[in-house]
Formats: structure tokens, sequence, C-alpha cells
């Protein structure tokens, strides 16, 4: 179990789907800056189940509680200790997964790992694993907009074979997002795609879907080569979230079909620097950003909790029908928006503070 | 600069482009393991330049001495220190660069970010740079060969808009994939591939492409959630290399469009172990291995070092012709190849390695 | 700040003084490990206040909660977080603090460093952080036991210039320690210890001493140079402890008077293994431990809150008479000894994972 | 093994005592800093072997190669690997150790470890394993007296019996130091210390001592509690270096004996900040430092080579007669003091720029 992020603001994530408690630890974060339990409360809402007709019935009101490094107001520089109590907890749904592993879900590998796994729900595997993630973020995020400005906006950008063309990247903004369920910009597309998780849900199915993330206004000379690049580490961030399964920076697998002359972005004075007027790059060139938007897309699988019947093995290797009780999410797009937001956010912040450390060394 | 790699085998990396030696030092590999510079020399010469009319001109043997951590050919446990000294350096072919920075190229980036940058060639932003990483690699791989039988067999799988469908997975090895310049397994398709990069490289121009890598015989239970899942860490790594602008695992993008109810792997009794009849999984589940074939894609932009003319602007934000000289690869996915697999052997021995630690903890 | 400890099993603490809670994070304990509640609090009630007149009287029952984790009293893998919540608070105590830094605590150097500081108590830097150490200890201590028999058994080896000479190392145990309330095995000298303290106390003053811990059936082989041998990993532990001024591993600082002729530890056969007939080196040579009797001592100073007039400076400078109110330890002896067998245990357990995951790299 | 120190400021050492090459890769060093071998020679050169009769005689010259990292004089902010090659080996020397292990040396404990070992000489437990970190720590002492003027001095403060004062702290500086070949500034003392390891030496035996490291011109907010507190991380460093069994900071033991009304540095104003007016705290309160000067002991054994003949067990347990060939110091004391500071400033640049990370977070 690897649950900490980060080398200087770092973020420990811990709690079951079904244990007293979900939360995280945020160690590193510097003083004085103003924080409250409201700051981080508006991205949990926007993360948490029960929002629409598109998720989870599950009821959370995942109400967030600061323990510690705060104190009038004020962070301390001390870890901010954030706590979720789950209330909800239904973990009679879970009786059928005892005998046999949910296929695409971690029953199996976390029962191989462990020699053990958590009786009800996804356990560590759950989705309300994010809680702590979005928590963190939301104080990262605080931060890289008070001292940059700096702004996340993510969006669904396809469910299913429903696509999205990219919004304005200039005026897109969260509430345009909210505007609609599914959490994508396009109102037309949007109600396109809710029809689509609709039928999937109809059907005991559930469907995957593509979020695309803009981070606006980070200056140029975040990143850490080598192993440490800026989008070596979003992707891992990102691949880090339950049900994601690919990462794309900028042209992605689409600059792989491009020729150099036409994938280059060249160089032209904007303002008060140097930029670039096109951004096949998607922000970062050699692994440290260039001051341009940082685009990048994320694609998740369809849950794989899903309630139509699957014939599969059971854990002796025997052949059996299985349908999963519970409630269950037939699209988390919609709800992985502020978890990629999130993640963006603790992985710049850290980022951030790493470029920073090297002010000490720097002639005077 | 962050160039260490992993936790408990961890790799640091050293060296620019016309710097006197490039290497790497690999910490926390076991002792009492069989190895010689030839074990190591097999994939530097599958990386190095030079191989074929399809890469760069630069001349170097890149012959690697083993100077510590190795006695009477068993590792000592300690660390292995891995020099390649660079030999055909012309730093004169980058005069052009030191007004110019490069588009596409890391030349602005590192000079935002260090406040200096090497006058000569790509620096560390240089495929020179994952020298260290093919060497380190070579000695991973002979470990999880050498305990499980672990492959790792990697392959060109598109050239710009050429695409090879994916070989037999089970028979596919690197003989099959070395038959052809271009590492495309399928001969028809290689042939086309290898006019597409002529074609670019008479144009003075680059082209991208997608390698696709599997890691073949992997255990169950490899892979730390909940931010170090196996894909995570996968992703992290091969987003490290330089050019790389995509990560996709199992079933990825295309999964994204897909239904629970398809995309879903049932489990299947397996000989003697539980395994699954599809694998839109790509052999990790929750963040770890399932046992089933790990495979994953990697999408490569084109070089950004071109020959071409390109109009792109100076430091000064003057608006100038930029012709880059040097010696460049018109493509680099045939030596991304053993790139990729190398880290993706780093990646799964510190897995091994993390997932063997908990022997200590288990219940005698 | 920096609240993590460990590679392997990892700690994370979080809680000021006076916030509502103190606690800590513990990631990679093995799965399937029985674990409850109360196998916790007995190390935590060794800790806590009040136990006696020697102690502050600040009264906290200090019962943990365990949040994620454990599931019908058994580790799931997954991270333990524990939470023990403040109930006696008195902020009111500290308002002299908030113009003059008492001398020798951390509030100027906090004030410093963060541009903040707790406005009550010692924030971090109150003796209450370690009860996030003590709970991790308590798990750790647990395993290792299980695992290998191994004990920790610490006692107060010297208060002020009252010094107890070593007990019989081979049948130490902590109901021989906690049968006085300075926690010194020997009885003469314990009640002596304890007029010391309250004659400290009587005083308004406060009083130093020296903690010895013995760690005994460590097994051969753990700890990993070069830089975190065992007897740093130690060291970094103990000094990581409020109020702790040194640390001596063995011969220690009497073992520079010596010479090597004296000082070597010379090799017997014992019973089934290679071991020393005297022990200088306390159970470690090289950074790793040799199958002895690890034996370290830790100096602690004399509390810094004291009760009687100081004359200092405030923040800005000027000369003032302090006298601090709040309710203090008048030797924080006792209550640093669960502290020390804890810090030893998470040294411990982390190597013992390091060494275990060797186990993966060797010649079947 | 854990070759591998520092978070931001990175060395990682590699080398056998008779491989072909010893060295360190230093990452994280901030770009365009004047950097030559010449500024790391000097340090080499007080810790390289054959410098008097007090010392080994094996001849190294200990000239060290830059591979990477600098280029016309500057550093890139790329990883500086650092190589000083092994010329003088004789492993016929250590022919009687295959059978039988030094008493009080690491050769059984590597055995246990790693299940190898070096064949001859110490491997990586031998002295020339330091190599690496004079060479990295003369680096870190040239940015820390660059950026702050901070100083490093370090001398024999005792060896076997005899005890030297402290020399005055304001003045004391290397030349001082390097007057005397045992490196302990006050001539009296000196040649009595002299006298004692000649002694030493004529017995065919080793003697220990103490060295004394002081910090000149720390700013006050280094240091990062909880678990990486500035005396703990200096503990952790000192303790890794080999032969070292102690460390105490500021009053250490003999402040254990103390009560706090004279134990506590009272603040006073000087000049420009506010200071302590005595320095029991030894520079740092909290695991902070407050702008006095830092202060610390390092215990060192007598060295465990000795020609005289020692009655031992082999590693089958039978009793022997041991006497080491092979050529070694009487003291180490002399060689020592540049790696102590070496090691102290290494501590303190990470210090430093994980401190200068925070200035991201502060409010503008």
């Amino acid at each position: 179990m690897s649950s900490s992020f980060g080398t200087l603001f770092r973020v420990t994530t811990f709690g079951e789907s079904h244990c007293p408690s979900v939360g995280a630890v945020v160690d590193g974060c510097p003083g004085n800056l103003e924080l409250t339990a409201e700051d981080i409360q508006v991205q949990l809402d926007r993360r948490r189940p029960g929002q629409s007709e598109l998720t989870t019935k599950r009821d959370e009101a995942d109400q967030v509680a600061i323990l510690s490094g705060v104190e009038h107001g004020l962070t301390l520089g001390t870890p901010i200790a954030l706590r979720v109590d789950n209330r909800d907890q239904r973990p009679g749904d879970y009786r059928e997964m005892s005998q046999v592993p949910r296929p695409s879900h971690a029953d199996f590998t976390y029962q191989e790992k462990y020699g053990i796994r958590a009786s009800s729900g996804g356990g560590r595997a759950s989705a309300r694993e994010t809680i702590g993630r979005v928590a963190a973020g939301a104080i990262a995020e605080k931060i890289l907009h008070q001292q940059h400005g700096i702004e996340f906006v993510a969006w669904v950008s396809s469910v299913g074979t429903i696509d999205a063309a990219d919004p304005d990247l200039a005026s897109i903004d969260r509430s345009q997002v909210d505007a609609s369920d599914v959490r994508c910009p396009d109102a037309a597309i949007a109600e396109r795609m809710r029809q689509e998780i609709l039928a999937a849900k109809d059907d005991n199915d559930s469907i995957g879907g593509v979020v695309t993330c803009l981070c606006r206004n980070v200056p140029a000379g975040w990143g850490e080569p080598i192993f440490d690049k800026l989008e070596a580490m979003l992707a891992h961030a990102m691949l880090s979230i339950p049900a994601s399964k690919g990462f794309e920076i900028g042209s992605g697998f689409a600059g792989a079909r491009m020729r150099g002359s036409e994938h280059n972005d060249p160089f032209v004075w904007k303002d008060d620097r140097l930029g670039t007027s096109s951004n096949y790059s998607g922000g970062i060139q050699g692994g440290i950003s260039n001051g341009e938007d940082i685009l990048f897309r994320v694609a998740f699988k369809p849950a794989a909790t899903i309630g139509q019947p699957q014939t599969t093995a059971d854990f002796n290797g025997t052949e059996t029908e299985f349908k999963a009780r519970g409630r269950h999410d037939p699209c988390i797009l919609p709800r992985a928006v502020p978890v990629v937001e999130s993640m963006a956010a603790l992985v710049l912040v850290d980022m951030a503070m790493r470029q920073a450390s090297r002010g000490f060394g720097q002639p005077k």
C-alpha cells in the first residue's frame, strides 16, 4: 500500500468504503495561509455521491472536519488532518462477493496481494478513497490560485462514443462545466451523454468516457527532469485514480501520427514572455512547463460493478453467474472531474515548491 | 532535477549529450546475482545510434564499464556504477541554438528553470540520457527473468498513420522484433513504416509513432495501491521517456468507449490459477497485477529537431528562420523500443521487491 | 514539517497540543495481523500524562480509536488511521507566551520558520505529538514480537546526577521497569531519582536524564548501509524525540576512550549461530545487526518550560521576566520510556521489511 | 544498501575498497554555480590516506574527475557525477579474512545480510566509501558559504583519554586545525594526542576519539520537525560515518545532568536579531536552527582492524588466532574531520532548500 503522494507537499490518505472514517493528512503546506473547511467542502460536494440520477444512490453528506494544522483560520505549517465519516454503510449488500471476485474489480488482486480483503464494498479500491485526494487537492488549488492565479478546469469530453469538442480554453470555467449533471460544458452534447448514461443505467450496465483537464496560468519552469518530468508526474497521478486506463498530454496519441514540421510549436513573443503560437506540447517541453496552457486527457473505463448477470468463476475457479448488488455509478465520469482537478493541483503545488527550493542556491 | 527512480531498486542516471561520460548508479540490487558487462551491453546495442539508415549518424559504440558493485561476476548487493563515455561530440553543430530555442525542444524550458543550459545538444534532454536507463533496466530484466521467467517484449506498433495489428502475444519475441530495422514484427507493415521514415528523412523532417510493450509471466500481487498502482508507476516511467506524449494500459482510450458488460474480464480457471478469459484490464486490476499479460502502449511525438527551416522566435522574441544542424533521428521509435522495455523492467523489479518485503509480516 | 517516518512501514503523525485530535496514519503494515485498540492502548497508557505525582497534571485519558485499516480484528494491509482526541485544553494558560518566546523552547524557531505558531502550548513541539509515535510503535512492536520474539525494554538509567547501573539484560522486562513511577528497575536508585524529581518540582524547576533501551532477539542482517545504517536510523529516530540531546550505541562515548584490542568483540559460537563474547558494538557492526542485543542510550535535557521566573527577552528583544504557567512535567524521563521503545520498534520493523524485500532477488 | 542521502540535494555514493572507481552522483544542485574539480579536491586531500605517519600507508592520490553536470565552470542544475579511481590495490593482503571475520568489522554482518561480501578489504564498509561523501560535501559547503557565509570547522577534541577544551568558537578556522597532523587546534594537547596515537601504532593497536564540529552563520529557521529535526538529521548523518558510536548536540549527555533553570538559554537582542546568551541548545530548538552556532560532537571507536593477534572464531565457529595484514589507520580521527564537516554540509544544504521551498506558499 502506498497511500502517500508528493515530495514536499505530501498527502497521505486513509479509509475503506465501510470503515468509520476516510480522510487525509496533508503535510508540507506552508504556514499563514487562510483555510477553512468551506474551502475544502466545495470540491467534496462536487465529488460526493447522490448528486443526481446519474450517480450512485449511496447517501453521504461527506462533511469534512479539520482535526489539526489550522488555527484561527490560518494554516500553521503543520500537518492538516482531514476527516470525513462514513455514514450510509450497507455491508450486507456485499455478501455475494465473499465467494466470487467481481470481474475487473480489485477483489481478486487485493486477496492475492494482502492475503485478505475488506469484506464489504471495494475497501480501499472503492471510489470513497478519492475523498482524501479531493480534500487535499482543494488546499493545493487554493495556494496555487492565490500565488499565481492558477486555475484548474476539467470536464467530461466523451461518454461512450459521444465526443465533445474542446470548449474555448480562455474562458471555460467550472460554472459552465457544472451547468449540466454530466459536467460537459457543451449543452447539446451533454444532453446526449446524459441519455447514454441513463440507457446504460436502465440496462444495469455502466459506460466509460474521457475527462479533459486544463491548467491555466502555470508559470514556465515547473517540473523535475529526468524521472519526475511534469507530464510523468501528471500521468502517475491520473493513472492512480480508480478506473483510469490512459493519459495523454497535448497532442497525445494523435501527435504520434504527425510529422515534426507540423507538430513543433513555433515560439512567438506574447506580451511579456516568450510563448508558442500552437500548443501541441500541451504546455510542457522537456518535462518542464513552458508557460502555455497545460492540457491533458484521462480515459476511464466503464465501472466494473454492474447489476446485470455475468458468467465468471468464483475464487475456487468454479463457473458461476454473478450479479452485483449495492449502489453503484452507471458512469463515474461526472464525479471524476473534481478528482482529476485535485490530482493535477497536488502535482503542481509539489512542483512549485520543488522549483522554489532552488531559490536558495541562486547567485545573489 | 530528479534523476533517481525506484524505491528499493533505485537507479540514478547522470550525463549530458556532450560531457565526458553518461551512466547510472543502480542501488538496491540484491547480492549474489551473476552479472557481466555483456548482460548490459546487449540492450545498449539495441539502443545505440548508427544502427541503420533510420537512425542518427552520431557514431557511439556505447561500451559500458562496470565500476563497482560486482566482483568475480557476482553482484555484492552494493551500488553498481555504470559508465559509458561520450566520444563523437561535435559541439560546433549547435551554434545556432545559442540564440534561438529549438521549437518543441527543451532549450527554452531548461533556461527558464535552471537559469542556464548545456551549450551543446540537448544536455540532459538529449536521447543520450536514456543510456543509463537501459543499462539499469538490463539488470532489472535479468533478475526478473531469473526469478520468474518474466519477459519484456516491445515493438513499434505504428509510425505516422501506418498501424500494425498486435502480433501473437504468446509467441512474440525480440528476434522477431529485431528482424526489421524498424522493430515492427509484421514484415510487410515494417517495410511500409521504413519507407515512411525515409520519406520524412528525405524531407529533413521527423515522424512519430507508438510502441507497444508486453510483460509476460508477471505473477499476481505486484503493485502498490493507492498512489503507486502498477499502471500509475508504468505511466510515470513511460511519460518520463523523452518525446513520449501518452500512455494507455489494456483497453486504454478505446476502453473509454465501451460498456462494463463488454469490458469486464470474466474469471476462468487456468491450469493452476484463477485467470481471465479476456484482458481489457491489461493485466492489472485495482493497481495490482492479476497474473495475465501486462500490455500497454506509449505514444511518441515526432522528434523536435528537424533539418528543414522553421519560422520561430529567438530568446528575445524576435521572429527568425531556424534550421537545425547536428545529427538527429528522423524517427526515434526503433531506438525507443529497448528504452520502453527497460523502464518497464525497472518498475516491475521495484514492485517485486516491495511485495517481497511483506513476506516479513505474514503469520508463520 | 516532516511528519512521516519510515520507508516501507511508514507512520505519519498529526496534531497540536490544543487542536481537536492528535494521531497517526500507519501505512505499509502487512495484512492479516491481529490488531485491536487494546494492543495500542497499553503503551499509550504508559505515555499518558497524570500517571503519578512525577508527571504533568494535564488530564487526558488518551483513548485511541482505530478509524481504518482493520476489520474484524485483522489488519487489511491498508493505512491504519489512529485518533486520540484532545480533551483537557486550557489555552488561557499560554497568554504570556504570545509576547515572550519561552527560553529553550520552540516558540521562537517555529515563528522564524513558519511565520506563525500555535497560540497555545507547544503546538507540534508539545509532548502530545509523541502520541502518534507511540500508537504506531505499538503496532510495530506487535509484529516484531510475533515474527521473531523481539522485545523492547527501555528504562530510566539516570536522573540528574543519579545513575543506575545496567540491570541484567537477559531478564529485564517492563514489569520490573514499571515497578517504580520513575521507571528505573533498581528500586533503591529509583527512590533517589524520585526524590530528585520532586525536589526539582518543589523548586518549580525541571531535571534531565538518560533512557537506556534494549532490543532483544533481533536477528543478524538488518540495517541498510551506507546512509541508513541501523545505528544511523536509531540515532535519527531518537534525536527526533522532543528534548533529546544525545545518542550512543554500545560503548558510545566511552568507547572513544578505548583501544581496539580491548574494544573489539571476539566472535564465539553460541548454540546455533556465530555471536560475540563481549558487546561493545551494541549489536550492530557495519550498520547491520549481528544478532547480539542492541543497546543504546538517549540523553534528554531538562524540560524547557519551568514555573520559576527567568530573565529573558520578548520577541522585540526587550528584556523581561518570564514565568510559565500551564501544567508541565518536572522530568519527562518516565514518560519518555515508551516513546523510546516505540521509535526503536518503528526503525526495526522498517529495516525488517527492507531486508525481507531482498528475498525476491535471491537465487532459487 | 541505501547509498543515497538527502531529499532535494541528494548524494548517491558508490564503490568498494578494491573496485575500479569510487565516487558519487550529486543530484539537485542548483544551476549557475561556479564549480571546479579544485573546489572538491581540497577536502579530498584532507581526507586522503598517507598524509602523515598517523594514517594508513595506502597510497592514493584520490584525484577527482567531474564527469557531468558542469560546463565551462558552471553547474547546469543536472547531476554532477564524480569519479576517483582506486589505484593502490593489494587484494592479497586480505587472504586471512576469507575464513575469519574480523572482530568488530563488517565481514560477518555483510555476509549475513547479502549472502556475499567483497573478498578484499572492507568493500563498502571501507573508509574509501567516504570519498563520495567528502566530494559531495565540498559542493554543499561551497553553496552554503556563498549564500550565507556558512562555515564548517571540525577538529579532534579527544584521542583516547586525552581531551582538548573547546577553542574560541568565534575565530577557530581550518588553518588552525590543520596546523597539527592530529587536527587538534591546541598545539600542546595535539602533541600528546600524537604520542598516544603513535604508541597505539607501535603496539599494532588502534585508538578512538571524538570530533567536535562547529557550523557558523546558519540562519534561523532551518530543520524540518517532526521526524527530520535538524539535530535528528545531523545524528543520522554522523552515525552513518563508519566507526561512529555516538552523537551529542549542544549540552548533550552533560545536559541530561542539569536542571532547566541552568540549562535554558535566555533570549537577548544581538545587533539585528534575537539570540541567546548561552548556547546549551547547540543552535537548535524544537528541531529548527535558532541562529546561534551549531555545535555537536561525534564519538569514534578505535578502528577494528589491528595488527596484533586476536583470539576469535572463524565463520564455522572454530576458535582461532587472527592477525590482520593490510594497511590501516591506528587512529581514524584526523581523517574523520573532513568527513564530519562534509556530512554536516550535506544536511544543511538540504534543509536550506527545503526551507526555501516554502517561499512559494507565502502570502504576497
